[in-house]
């Protein structure tokens, strides 16, 4: 798909058919995930490919909105921070979002639906989640990203808005 | 340009050559922005499009480095938090990195030359663009992005990394 039309026609996915995922439509996300721009190259994130029900059902339990469509989504990404690999302060919630979005771009970009589900910035979501995926206290786990078989067709929205454009100054 | 392509080939442009950029593709670009995914839909941004050379002047004077690149851009857009526009704490660095590439990502697509300067997290620099931009302290100006035309061609680096993929588990 273009990336303008990807852009422009990304929606948030929530419905789900339980369908698989190829394996190379994974790599190819994962990949652009590690495209992403990052703030002098720090590139701090790891990422986990989760297709473990078991895994998937823990996941649910630290956040439970979730139970809603992870049934019906055969794998996800989960992006992670990894506090060893940060050179530069305050930029890894920039980072992690970049990796973060161009997964998203992708996946839809391929014909799938994602949704980015949030994990950062909530506390008890994040300790949660730390225990039960073995992730050490240095690493944070930021949001996750669907990777499924959309069941729902969203149409685009319209979202310019010339009254939040400034020229030259505020 | 097909999306993979333009997330997988994207560089940081730092050469340029001064020549116009049509309205119609800043208009393609600022659209792009304002489609970025943002947390419960809070959309907390504005955007300054700054064409006028006084003005560029400014951001240089406040940003040093940039006067490599900037007096060859014909034209940059800002990217600006408004805090009276927050409606979840603690998510506007991410809903504003995601505007930002998401503008890098359709000036790449255009065939133009992107470069994400960065203004947050550096207290002086936001502070000395909120001076000379007018723009009032309730607003954090957070990043320029450049759109010119790139003046070197910077080949796709592979940025795979098999490394930072756990499956299932930590």
């Amino acid at each position: 798909m273009e990336t303008l039309e990807a852009i422009n026609t990304r929606r948030s996915i929530r419905k789900f058919i339980l369908k698989e995922i190829p394996d190379d439509a994974v790599t190819k996300i994962l990949h652009a995930g590690m495209c992403a721009p990052t703030s002098g190259n720090q590139r701090p994130w790891q990422f986990i490919v989760i297709r473990d029900r078991v895994m998937i059902d823990q996941f649910i339990e630290a956040y439970p909105y979730s139970k809603k469509m992870l049934p019906d989504v055969p794998v996800t990404i989960m992006v992670c921070f990894d506090r060893n690999l940060e050179k530069y302060e305050k930029r890894w919630q920039i980072d992690c979002a970049n990796a973060t979005l161009c997964m998203l771009l992708a996946t839809h970009s391929l014909g799938y639906g994602g949704l980015w589900l949030e994990i950062y910035p909530i506390e008890e979501r994040i300790n949660k989640i730390q225990d039960s995926f073995g992730i050490p206290k240095s690493v944070v786990p930021f949001a996750l990203v669907t990777i499924g078989h959309a069941a729902e067709e969203k149409p685009p929205i319209e979202r310019f808005d010339q009254s939040i454009i400034h020229y030259d100054k505020w």
